[in-house]
Parts: structure tokens; C-alpha cells; sequence
């Protein structure tokens, strides 16, 4: 089959590689239908996360149809159109069990716990997948939602849900979000159907803080204007209730201990991977709590399929580029370089 | 000043009644400027709650200006336009320490919990009141709001918002509201804005279902549809994830255990004075949770002021009718005959 | 192989019965070490529980070694000293995802969700048992754990720590428990293990009230004592914090709404099969929330496991009869018939 | 009166200063029974916190019995023993609305959050205090409670228990604290208390471990036993469920981060003064929650008093110094040398 393989930083290739099959009865295969491009997979793209091996397909993002399953399979068949959540846990482990399927030992001593970083768990920019632990890590899709409905749900709409969850959004909070791609869109969506009174969308994009304010938040381009003025006087002089960082620079996470109110609750959902300077005495002064992690969609799937339904949410609304399997390469020089006013790329088979 | 007096099942009376003045340290004037009838204030009127004496005004629903407030008041002053809550507590007992000010065992000795039943609590349907602990139980008004928009946080706002806290609604749930009167109707927004997929709204009454449909709301009359038909097809045949039962009734309640799903969650805002036969095997087999209670306002006023700022929410939608507080005993009539299709009624000096 | 089976109310026998076999990968078999007689067995005993079938084996309280597993099973093999949950369920449908393994509608269908109440899901008052989804429903026992230590996590230590849970007991709480049975007397220890100040044990036998005074409770009887003036005096007059009810007693649940208090919880962990006649107006005048249903140990055993682990709790502190498993049925009259001072009977192979 | 009073680092004195009057209706006066030199202190002692001003007494440790009460003060009068919380709130702000009585920002401006640190709310240090918002900041001792026993509620008891609440310690947990000194002492008790299983106390003063191991925790000394090892082998191999940081340095915090668990929780009671270099990466892998901040003791007096009256925990077991007020310079020599092995230090007039 055709896939997206890992080369090397910038080198990756659309290249045959040999189909996958089931190697275990709770496996299952699912045909690719449609497959997205993930700030995460950047961290390969730019070589920031090195890899030993090659010629694995990359991806994390993807949805698809149900082509055959291990005998020990119950919750799906073939032909399901299904969703798989991007990190992959065995379902009974202690992690797993404690709702923490992204640090299942199992998984990752099988091959991986995220699709697409390894020859073990091989990704879902191709045209077919194996996905273990199926009855865990796959979810149907009903059939009032569409494939690109679907698709972020593998993903990065659990994790803007992440963020409005760790910061504890609720009815009339002042919510600040760093960040307007993919990721911080859906935080912003999600503190809004938490009941945020106010979501405060901060970016340097001025196209993409524009789609902030269509989707309902106030929009702050901190080179343009005081952010710390323009929270204060969103909040009486108090502070916001919740930070949401979801860029994944230390220097922001710094800000938001500054911008939260005292009692207020910081969530960082971008990655960040260098050691941070933390003013601590603010986290005392100010009693702050703080969180991040590697999300888990199965605990958000269950949760946002039915605001799809309803079409409370709809995710779609991100997506600017949707290209053929065989021009990824292409799409990630396009998201890489922010060309094109790009939010997000879906690829098709 | 004028008020409106208890003295009997249905003659409630237009009369001239001594000023209120300041009695304590803690307690301040409020010249009202806007009352409203609300549906407790009804059981009164049919008589279901006798009450010993006479003369005392009615009201507990009332915003006004503050005229005057004793030494030791410290939040509000002269001038500033406040709100006050319904249920009023001392702020440092042990049972409002809890934020139960609702059962505060100082005010209850001091003349009563709630505005309006006691001559010891005189109500807020008068051009003036006087309001004990004024730091605890009035909050200010902001300027953005008008006074018809902050009315409804004296009562029956929080307590459409407590159903729904109660019934611990979140994002993606399928939520059943009993009731489409102003109460129901505030909690149907309040599970909306705490992010509920569906909310389905049931009443007898067509012209409050329309309202219901209008604030995106599934309406259902049971006397023409299968209402649990309608909740199995909603839900996967699953039941609804939180019912909130906003009428008053029994078997509303018993309604509630068939409609709620395995692990669902049932807040009963509507005040039911008769005991309950209860199939309780239903809570054991289906593991529920069933909540009731009085509202205390402010516990959720700071919640809820920021949203109505925000323009989330327009509390006003649910007057039908204003008129003069001289006609007070007129909108008594209107109200408690479901006439002229009114929703609520709210009262000018 | 020997097991005790149904037969009718009263009529339960020891017999051979064919020794079970997988059915399906995710199969265990489990040779039984130890089960244990639950009043949950007394409804069937006593008839209240009508059967149309008979012949299976009864008993979901077992524990044992793994003697078999389908090829689909990863958590447990060959070998492993291991407790079942009493309830069982698939792991992966919606009720499972959401923690509610009990109510599980693949269990439901391919046999039922209880150990021991059909022939579709045989009980472990027997040598052997076939164990479906065993990687949900088994737990493996720590080498450091006695069989005894280990047995009544299956069933009726995590449904004490549920009452604890769901009346919300925390540090410094006083709590009544209904009951010094089994089930009453681990809500006790799990009251006190979350911190409970004073936790009032309430029974009509003096036996069963010493056994509790000696485990730190406060006992009381109420054919002896004025209960209501107890807890009174317990609280300063505000009444108890939590109450658990742990007999199955309609009468039982309307005395907990009196001696709650303001915004206290009430845990019903006993079997009411009747319908209740509740003072409603007790729950909304002081904002109580009532909870009950069934166990599901899988949430609790990773909690209560190091515990006993630690020596903050042993459970074999109840047991007060020890008999091979062909003297069950003798041991069925004893605890039917409250002889001999039995709390509980533990069955040996 | 006499009072301990702030004349530079290392330069507090005994003198004599004008008895403290009362300025507000809302003003209790207390005479002190029992003082307390807290860790916090020595920040003075050390000149860790530059004060520009002199003169004032110190100390935030302190009950006593009231002598006099401005005429709004509701819930206490002359002569009842009461403590203090060392935070002092206005009751009635957003900010003590939200429960955060130690960002008052109306104590703050008027003198003063926390006893002791200016002349504006001077401190228990001293034969008599001016307690503002007498009614929101102190607490009536019971009768059954002697005046040791309740001393520490007036700070550092708080402070450990709000320890254990943010760290979420819950029954069956694995804690690790570190410092044995009062504060993580009161930690270790209150982990206890909330069901912990086990709780590794990590000091390196082999006296304190040693009263770590009476009171029933793992006492390890890092200088001479691998406390990673440690904690792996107690939880086997997945870290620690909660670390309470009670010591308040920067490398303590990062190793906190390395002994939590996956979805464990840090809670810093210690003050660290110093920005922190911490390893981000960390939080995010291993979806971690990091919480700090000043007590609030209004927040838990009402759970731990019953605490102490039922015998659960008896405060006193951290005195090891007793001095005559007259002596508290020797006693601050004594406890910022950690001579004679002291724990805590209380004075007496």
C-alpha cells in the first residue's frame, strides 16, 4: 500500500510499504479514509524529536472503515466506519484502568503508545492501519456525522477539551488561551461549551486571531496590545479564572501565572520541551494550580460525539487544506511554514 | 410606602404600611425599583402555606437602590444600585459558612430565611425594603446591566442554574427538564450553557413549548407524544444522562428514575410537598442520584453576573407582563390562572 | 465437580455438576480457594428473588487460582491467585467505559451481570468457575494478601467503601450507618479510613453492636436509646453529616432525611425492594442528595488493595464461620437465621 | 502591654507597647493564652523579607479570650476562648466570597492579610490582639478542647491538611512528604487521615525521622538510603500517587516530579521564595497537577476541630518547647538553629 514514511527530518516520502495484517486477536485493520497533519508530527518534521529507525508510515490523526478483525473483537466489525484515538493503551493495565491509556506499559513495550512515531505502531498517513486493542482504541462513528466531523476526534479536539478540563472552565469564567491553530481553536470552542463568559484568544497571526473573533472570542495580538491591561480590565482588576497554553513556550506558560487570578487554574497543552523558569513564589502568592499532559481521547470521545450530533460543535470548521494522500509532503511544507493562511491539512486516500 | 399585604388566601392587598428602617449595624434600605411574582409566592396565594399573621408585604424577588445603609456595612453603599438575594443568611454561622445561608439559624431567629413569609422579613413587592447583613445578602449591580436583566439572580436564575449543577450536567449530555415555566425555562438555559448536546423540555402547556423550541430546546407535550419513547430514541435507547423536574409534582419525580439512565443524576428544583411513593429498586438497580433543595443565591450570582454581562444569557425573555405595582394583585390573577399566555410578571414602583 | 445449586427458596443443594469449560478467548477458569455466603444470597434463599430456572451453581463472593485462559486474555495466566469482581462486565460497551461494569449490556445479554443467579453466569460457592472478560473482571492478589484477606474484596468491602464514597464522608465528619452486618460494618471502617470524627453505629443486636464499639464506632440501639437525641447531641444539634443505610429498610431511609443535616448525604447500600413513601419536603427544606445502586468492585479494588496491603484494614475481621464448601448449605441456615452470633460464613473447598 | 516585637533580622525584643484598642465595629480584642513561633517567622528573623517599618509585634500563632467586642460582632463575645486564623479576610469580598480569605483585598488594604508582618495588624506574639472581622476570622474553641490543642489550627494543622486535600490524597494512596518538621508532620497526620496507605516521610534530621516513624509513616533519609528506589519498590515501579513539598526548596519540588506517578499530584506547602528550574517535559509526560499556596484555615477549622475533639489527631504531639513569653528570643534562637532538637516552639504570658 501507499503510505507517508519517516526518513529523517524533511525527508519524508510517499512510498509502498507492504500492507498491514492482524498480528494479534484483539487487533484490527481499518482503511484509511481520510488522515490529518498534527503539530505533533511537526516535532519529527523538524528533527526536534530523533528517531532511530526509518521507513515507518507517519501519523497520528485518522479515521477510516473497518476491514477485518481479530476473533477476540467485540465492540466493532467489518465495514464500521470508526475513529482511532491517537494514543493507544491495552484497556486493562493499572494506567489504563486509571484512565491513563496514553501511559499503557503494554502498548508501549508492543510497539508504541501513539501511532506514527515507530515501526512498532505504524501511522495513519496510508492507506490502511493495524490497530491494536481495538475494543479500546476505536470508536464508531454514527452515521448523522461526517468523515472530516469525525476526524479530530481522534486527537486534537479531545485535547483543546483537555485544556478547558484542566483549567476547571465553568459558567461565567474569563478564560485566556495562547494560541489560535488547531489545537487552541478547539480549547477556545470547548471553554465556550463549558460556559466560559469570556475567552480570550492570543496570537501574532492576525488571519488566525480574525477567526478567533468569528468563532466568539475577544482576540489580542500581544505585539499590537497590552495583554495583561486588556485581562485586568476583562476582570474587574482580578485576573482570569483560567490560562490555557496551548503554543508550548515556556515564556507563556511564565505569563500566565501572571495573568491568573488568585484561586486560578493553569492548563498547558502545547508541548513544552525545554526546562521552564518558573517564578514560584507567584504559583504561592496566588494560589495557582497547574497541569498539562498527553491527552487520552478515549475519556472525550463519549463526551463530544453527542455536541457533534447536535451540532453544538463542529470541527470542520478548522480545516483550510484538504489534499490527496500522495501530496502530503506538500502539505507539511505548507503547515510547516504557515504558508497559505493553513489552520489544518486533511489528506485522502 | 405602598405594598403589597398578606391577609388571606387570595387577598393580598395594595396598602400603606409604615417605612422600613435600619435596625442594626448590618442591615441596610433598599428603595426597590423593580419586584417580580414568582411561583413560591404562589403557594401563599392558594392558601397551601398558612401563615398565622397579617399585614406583612409580600415579595422576595426585588432589586432596587440602596437608601441608606448602619455603620458596620462595608460592600454597598448609598447610591449603588444592588440586587438582593432571596434567601437571606448572617454570613458567619456555621450552616452559612457552608453556604447554606438558606438554613442560617441567626436570620431564621431574627425574623425569617426568606424575604416576604413574615412580618419579622417584610418583602420586596413595597417601594422599600430593609435588608439584614446587607454584606451577605445584596450584591452590586454592574453598570452594563439593566435593572430588568439583574431581577432574576434574586431567585429563580440560581435556581435554574442549581438544577442543572445539581444534575451535574456537562458537556454531551442528553438532559430531561420537567417544567417550561420561568424556573424550567432557566434551567433549560443554564444545561445549555453548562454545554448539554440535548435539552429536552416537557410541559402541558403548547405556547411554553414553543418558547422552549425557541431557545433550542426539543419540546415535548406527553399527552401527544411518547415521552419515553422520545428520551430512548435521543439517547440510544440509553436514558437521559440528568433529569431536572421544575413543575412540583410526585409523579414527575417517579417520572425521573424511568427516564434517567443507568448512573444519572436527578435534581428536583420544584417544590413538592407531598411525600413520594418511590420505586426506590429503580435508584438501587440503576445507580442514581437524586438531589433537592433551596436555592442560595449567593453562592451562584458571581457565576452567573459575568455571563449575563457577556450577553450569554438575557434573562428578560421571560417577562410577559409588567405592570405598576398598584396592579400587583392583578398580575396575582394573571399568573396564578395561567392567563394571557404569561411567563412571568414583574412589578414597577 | 462439586458446586451448591439452586433448587428453589430453601432448597439449595450440593451436587455434581459438569466442571466448566472456556467459552471464549477472553475466558478465565478459576479453581476456587475460598467463597463466602452474602446476604444478597439470602434472597434467593428466602424466595423474594423468583428464579424459573434451577441446577446452576450460586455464590458471587470467590477467589482462587487461574487454571485456564482464552488466548485473548493479557492480564492474568496459569496460575495467578486471583479475586473476581462479583458483578461482571465487558470492559469496553458505554456503561463499562463509564465505570458501570454492572450494568453491562454484553454481560446482560451472554448470560447476566451477576456471579450465581443463572445458569448462563454459574456462581463460586463451587470448585470451579468460568470467569468471562477476564482482564476485567479479575484482579490479581499480591503475594503478601492471605485468601481470607482478599475474598470480600469480590463484593461487600467495596460496597462498604462505596457508601463511604457516595455520602461524600470526609475528615472530621460525623456519619451513621445503618446496619452492623457485613456490608454496615465495612461502611464503618471505610467511614473512618476517609476520616470520619465519629462514625454511630446503629443495630438491635447487642452482639453485633459490641463488635462495633470494638471497632472505634459509637453504638447505638435504638429499642434502648433515643437515636434522633444521640445524633443530636453528636452534632451540636445540626445534625449527622452522612448517613448509610445498609439494612434494606424503607423505614430506614425516611429516618436517615431526619437525621441528616443541612446539605447532608444519604448512601442507601442495602437492598429496598419495596417502594418508599419519602417526606420529600424533608430533602428540598434541608438540600440533601440521596445515592444508591449497585457495586462495581473494578473501581474500588485499586484502592482498597493497598490498604489491606498496608495493614490499615483487615478484612477477616468479620468472619465468624469457616466450613467446607459441602457444609454450605448448613451454613446457609445459620446466616439466614442469625444462630450462633454469625456476621459472616466462609466456604472452603 | 508586653509584645515580642520587629526591630531587624535577628533583632526582635521584648518590650512594652500601647495596648491594642478597638478601631471598628466589626473588631474583636483577644487577650493571648498561647502564642507560636511558625517557620514563617523566621523569614523575618532571617531578613529574608525586608520590612521597612519597626516596632510592631510579630507573631500569627495565637489564641486567647475575647475581651471586647465592637457592636456588630455577631458570633463571638467577651470571654470566650477562640483562636484566629494568622490570614485574616473581610468576609464578605470576591475574593473570601471564593473562599480565599488570605487575598482579602480590604484586610490588605487596611493593615493587613496576615498577623504580625506590619504595624498595621500586628501580631499574637503579645499579651493582647485587635482581631478585625472578628466574626469571619476567629473560631470558639470547645470546651473539650485545651488550649494546645487548639493552637495550631491557627495556621500550620491547616496548612498541612490543605496539603493533603491538594495533593488529592485519597484512600489506598502512596504519599510521599517532604520535611518532617511541624508543618509536614501535620501533613503526614492528615494524609493519614484522608486514607493514605503509606506515607514516606523524607527528612534528613535522623531525630525527626524517627518521630515520623512513631506517628506510623516510612521514614527515609536521603542522605543515606536511594529514595527513588524507595518510593518504586512502595508502589511497584509506579511512583508516588501525591508528594507534599513542606520544606520550600526549588530542587524538592523537581524531585517531586520525578517520584509522582503518572497522573500524580504535587502540592508545595513550603514557601519557596527562589524562581524553580523546572523540568516541564516531565509535568507533560506524565500528566501531572502542580498546586501551591497560602492557607486559609476559615476553610478547615470546621473539619478538624471535630477531629480533635473525637481524639483522631492530637495536635500537641509536635511541642517540644515551652517558654514564658518573656523568653521568645531564646525560643527563635532555639528553633532557626534547630537546637535541642526542637520541634515547635510555644509561648505563654
Amino acid at each position: 500500500m501507499k503510505a507517508i514514511t519517516y526518513h529523517g527530518p524533511e525527508d519524508f516520502r510517499l512510498e509502498s510499504v507492504p500492507d498491514p495484517v492482524l498480528k494479534a486477536d484483539t487487533d484490527a485493520l481499518v482503511r484509511v479514509s481520510r488522515s490529518a497533519i498534527c503539530g505533533s508530527d511537526l516535532h519529527l518534521w523538524h528533527g526536534g524529536m530523533p528517531i532511530p529507525e526509518t521507513g515507518f508510515a507517519v501519523g497520528h490523526e485518522f479515521i477510516g472503515v473497518v476491514e477485518d478483525v481479530g476473533r477476540a473483537v467485540q465492540g466493532v466489525r467489518r465495514g464500521d466506519r470508526v475513529l482511532a484515538s491517537c494514543t493507544a493503551g491495552c484497556g486493562t493495565c493499572a494506567s489504563c484502568r486509571a484512565e491513563l491509556w496514553s501511559g499503557c506499559a503494554v502498548t508501549a513495550a508492543g510497539g508504541g503508545n501513539v501511532f506514527g512515531f515507530s515501526s512498532g505502531l505504524p501511522g495513519g498517513q496510508a492507506e490502511a492501519v493495524r490497530v491494536p486493542f481495538a475494543d479500546t482504541n476505536l470508536f464508531k462513528i454514527p452515521s448523522n456525522i461526517s468523515d472530516e466531523q469525525a476526524l479530530f476526534l481522534t486527537d486534537i479536539l479531545p485535547t483543546g477539551y483537555m485544556g478547558a478540563e484542566w483549567a476547571e472552565v465553568g459558567p461565567g469564567d474569563v478564560v485566556v488561551v495562547f494560541g489560535c491553530g488547531p489545537v487552541g481553536a478547539f480549547a477556545q470552542r470547548c471553554a465556550q461549551l463549558r460556559g466560559a463568559a469570556r475567552v480570550i484568544a492570543v496570537d501574532l497571526d492576525e488571519g488566525r486571531l480574525t477567526r478567533a473573533r468569528e468563532r466568539g472570542c475577544e482576540a489580542v495580538n500581544p505585539a499590537r496590545e497590552d495583554l495583561s491591561a486588556h485581562v485586568l480590565a476583562a476582570t474587574g482588576g482580578r485576573g482570569a479564572d483560567a490560562v490555557i497554553e496551548a503554543v508550548g513556550r515556556p515564556e507563556l506558560l511564565v505569563k500566565a501565572l501572571e495573568l491568573a487570578r488568585a484561586g486560578g487554574r493553569i492548563a498547558a497543552i502545547g508541548v513544552i520541551a525545554q526546562p521552564v523558569e518558573l517564578p514560584f513564589l507567584l504559583v504561592f502568592l496566588k494560589n495557582l494550580t497547574i497541569r498539562s499532559g498527553l491527552v487520552n481521547p478515549q475519556r472525550f470521545v463519549p463526551r463530544l460525539l453527542p455536541l457533534i450530533e447536535a451540532g453544538r460543535i463542529d470541527p470542520t470548521e478548522i480545516i483550510t487544506h484538504r489534499l490527496p494522500l500522495a501530496d502530503a509532503v506538500r502539505g507539511y511544507r505548507i503547515f510547516a511554514s504557515h504558508a497559505e493562511n493553513v489552520l489544518k491539512v486533511v489528506l485522502q486516500p
